[in-house]
């Protein structure tokens, strides 16, 4: 090796360091970095030859079976005007127009937050992870399972904001069914607005609430940076089998019309909603999501959209919903990659488990959906922690204990450190054969931050963890949620601006029913 | 795509189908597929920058620093010969030497076992799964942690014997403390010879014993095969850092010299036993593993030997070992790939943590290890199931609940079925926009076999869950442990070779003392 490699060397050293020294430093305020940026190359198991079968079957799928989008003759224009072939409700793309309509997208873009230390890049070799969405239920700190309130709602805002595992606020972290259908989105956006500081998500269950969410962050954000940027990234699902809703079609043109982010997934459970193969369903997820891409940028081309999928598999012998299985982990790998060639951000994956409780079965399953999803490359992360019982339940044990894990992925996806730190060569001569190093300068130089440490685990001795009264790890997450709700401070928010929000939320609560719940 | 390329593609299809069909037809007499076969690329975090460099600092430590072969001179005399540097027992290889020395390795070799379908390829794409190995402590059905057994070690045996899950019967599932140290190998190998017909591993703990473990193969196999063939695989383990002590070097001569096979391991917790980075611990794994693969060659060459890796990180705040942590994961990906370079197998990971019971915590370490094992490429798998508190303790229940884990494992390294059944394009045609899979001639055709499923998981609702008591994962796997051993039959064993091997136990332990526990 010439002396110059060498210099080129040392002067080369991995993101993992920096990036958990500045996290480790400020933990305790609730700062983390705010993105990961992969280092290595994301996991590719689809070869070429299956990638190209793929892709020309999504092709076909669009082209010859077409794509349902319902209830919406306004979308059937846009899509007729942008070349596709409608009847009915049933379009069909020719072959390369999706593909075509695609290419509009950008390949990454920045989601603002309210505090710009906190704002996101969603694409390339970034990975944003966001809390669990949509659960009806939640399991408690009494370990008691029940309906979700707006304050457990606030309560999961909270944590996810004092987390450093957590980049994004992200939208309905549960769905708090003590208040009406038609109002709760206010509130619910108003707690992303004000507990947090973090990136949020917005609402998509009328395309009235889209518009509220607009509104709500032009008040947060100012009009003028809203029209130029985008601050809020909204889920937008497939009825999948091939098809789209007016609800949610309606959401997508509020949110693309004014420049913020949707992800277009398809929500499958496979051998139900798709073909019970693996190519099978990404062939038909590919389809879907093109589908969905298409169409944002033929509503305003250059609108920032997230290829999105979900992909489970269904037990074929009692009809329920499986996770973490070899199957749709396989899916995640190859979908990135598909994404990747559509040169769209890509968002999939998360900690899911069909598990009741945050037992082993909860961490293996979640285990294995959250490393493909890192070693894979997905950008935009929902479900990252907290996940239960196939997504009917938000978990607050199991919300700490998977954000704890996600506080390891930047050390996994950066480069091996070889700078001459790195290499050590000095520790190894000034150590040497049957001696230890904790003691070399090499260690005292680096012990503090050299390997990544959990904050939950329990790594003493049997009598010292007897002695301190065996709890295990979900005992021990819930004490430490509690100690976080606890010491929890909001973010400052400008009062003038907290009082315009209210105000907006004032008004609009006026006119709309509360029957519904 | 022409009618010629759809013709080749539908001729292909992926290996995971039919070695789950293979499993599940065969599972309940303890039958399973010999071994995993990967047929995606193993995963490469290592650029090539950082591969060189690693390669040529571990030939530093060997050129300068040396390493110490203790307390056996026979050892020095055959590295001298062989063209090192020896001063004392410090041992010093001029550069390439050791390399040079470990080109007579096999890249992969057959372990028989009695049972000529349950042989195993050790090396290449394959990857191999033996149990827990050293817990002088058990956790047994009764959820109590006390000393192991030999009652204990047989029913590891037989659950490993049972259990698709694993190809390889293991070598000291737990140490049977209730037996004298100077005899108790000589029933443990009984044990593996006679309850399971699955390979086993050999003693190491003196040569007398490696010696006794040759004999009772040759008993059971045949001494003129046993000539021949490898039939057992043992683990020397370094004394990190950069020393091998005499028992196991005299251990590794007595198996070397019969053909038969050896890990080489060092056995390391960064920051106590290799420099606190992920850098400094490789090269000091590959120095050390190289000197012991280039000792086996001087010994016997052409000797099966395994390049081992058992690397955890140290809490440098506490002084204990942690498990499922990003480093040992990124030390595990990267050492896989300087073994292929050195053209032999690898031996690492694992299910590894440092949880006291079969919790998330144990779930979360066990994946973040067995994962990064099997994608990495690993083709030797020690602990691959039931270890427990940094492996202190044997868990029954850990066990099953990794084993059912393991099942899993061809599936996701299996290549994604492209051939037209794979495809499902009748099926995607057939079902459409907004129906539903179910019932399509492609599902009905393909749904016993298409999805990996477990067998401990709960996929069932909330209320079936908690009418049929709530039981935990933990739980669910004790009761399936009791159900298995009640089951247990043992695989036919000639009733010649099982008295020729009751009467060399006999005469040997007449001969050996029984004071020492």
């Amino acid at each position: 090796m010439s002396e110059t490699q060498t210099s080129e060397r040392k002067s080369r050293r991995g993101g993992g360091r920096d990036a958990r020294r500045q996290m480790r430093a400020a933990g305790a305020a609730g700062l983390s970095a705010p993105f990961i940026t992969r280092e290595i190359a994301p996991v590719d198991i689809l070869s070429e030859e299956a990638t190209e079968i793929i892709e020309y079957n999504a092709e076909t799928i669009l082209e010859e079976i077409g794509i349902d989008f319902r209830d919406d003759p306004e979308a059937l224009d846009i899509l007729r005007n942008a070349g596709a072939d409608v009847k009915g409700e049933r379009v069909r793309f020719p072959r390369g127009l999706a593909r075509q309509l695609c290419a509009t997208a950008p390949a990454s873009f920045t989601q603002h937050a309210r505090n710009p230390e906190r704002s996101v890049e969603i694409g390339g070799n970034k990975t944003v992870f966001a809390p669990v969405y949509g659960p009806p239920f939640v399991r408690d700190l009494a370990g008691e399972r029940r309906y979700a309130t707006m304050e457990d709602f606030r309560n999961f805002v909270k944590l996810v904001y004092m987390h450093p595992g957590f980049h994004h606020s992200g939208g309905t972290v549960c769905e708090p069914v003590d208040l009406p259908i038609t109002k709760r989105h206010l509130e619910m956006i108003y707690a992303h607005q004000s507990l947090s500081d973090k990136p949020y998500m917005g609402s998509v269950t009328a395309p009235s609430r889209a518009a509220d969410t607009v509104e709500m962050s032009k008040i947060l954000f100012g009009a003028d940076f809203v029209a130029k940027n985008t601050v809020v990234t909204s889920l937008i699902n497939a009825n999948s089998p091939m098809t789209w809703d007016d609800t949610m079609l309606g959401a997508l043109k509020v949110y693309a019309r004014n420049n913020q982010a949707v992800i277009t997934a398809p929500f499958i459970l496979a051998g139900a909603m798709s073909p019970v193969s693996v190519a099978g369903t990404l062939t038909q997820t590919l389809a879907e999501a093109m589908s969905g891409i298409a169409f944002t940028q033929a509503v305003n081309p250059g609108a920032p959209v997230i290829f999105g999928s979900f992909a489970s598999s269904m037990s074929m012998q009692t009809g329920a919903p499986t996770f973490g299985t070899p199957e749709p982990a396989k899916v995640l790998y190859a979908c990135a990659k598909l994404a990747r060639r559509l040169n769209v951000p890509f968002r999939s994956g998360g900690s899911l488990t069909g598990s009741k409780t945050a037992d082993a079965q909860a961490a293996y399953e979640s285990t294995h959906t959250i490393i493909p999803t890192v070693m894979g490359g997905v950008n935009f992360v929902l479900h990252a922690a907290g996940w239960m019982e196939g997504g009917l339940v938000a978990d607050y044990a199991k919300l700490l204990l998977d954000a704890d894990q996600l506080t390891m992925m930047q050390d996994l996806v950066s480069a091996i450190d070889v700078s001459e730190n790195g290499q050590a060569m000095d520790a190894l001569r000034e150590t040497g054969p049957g001696q230890h190093f904790l003691g070399s300068s090499h260690t005292q130089a680096n012990f503090e931050t050299a390997f990544w440490r959990s904050e939950l685990a329990d790594n003493t001795t049997f009598e010292q963890w007897s002695a301190e009264g065996a709890a295990e790890s979900n005992e021990r997450a819930r004490k430490r949620v509690a100690e976080m709700l606890e010491s929890y401070q909001a973010p400052v928010l400008d009062p003038a601006k907290d009082e315009e929000l209210r105000a907006y939320i004032a008004t609009r609560m006026e006119g709309l029913p509360d029957s519904d719940f």
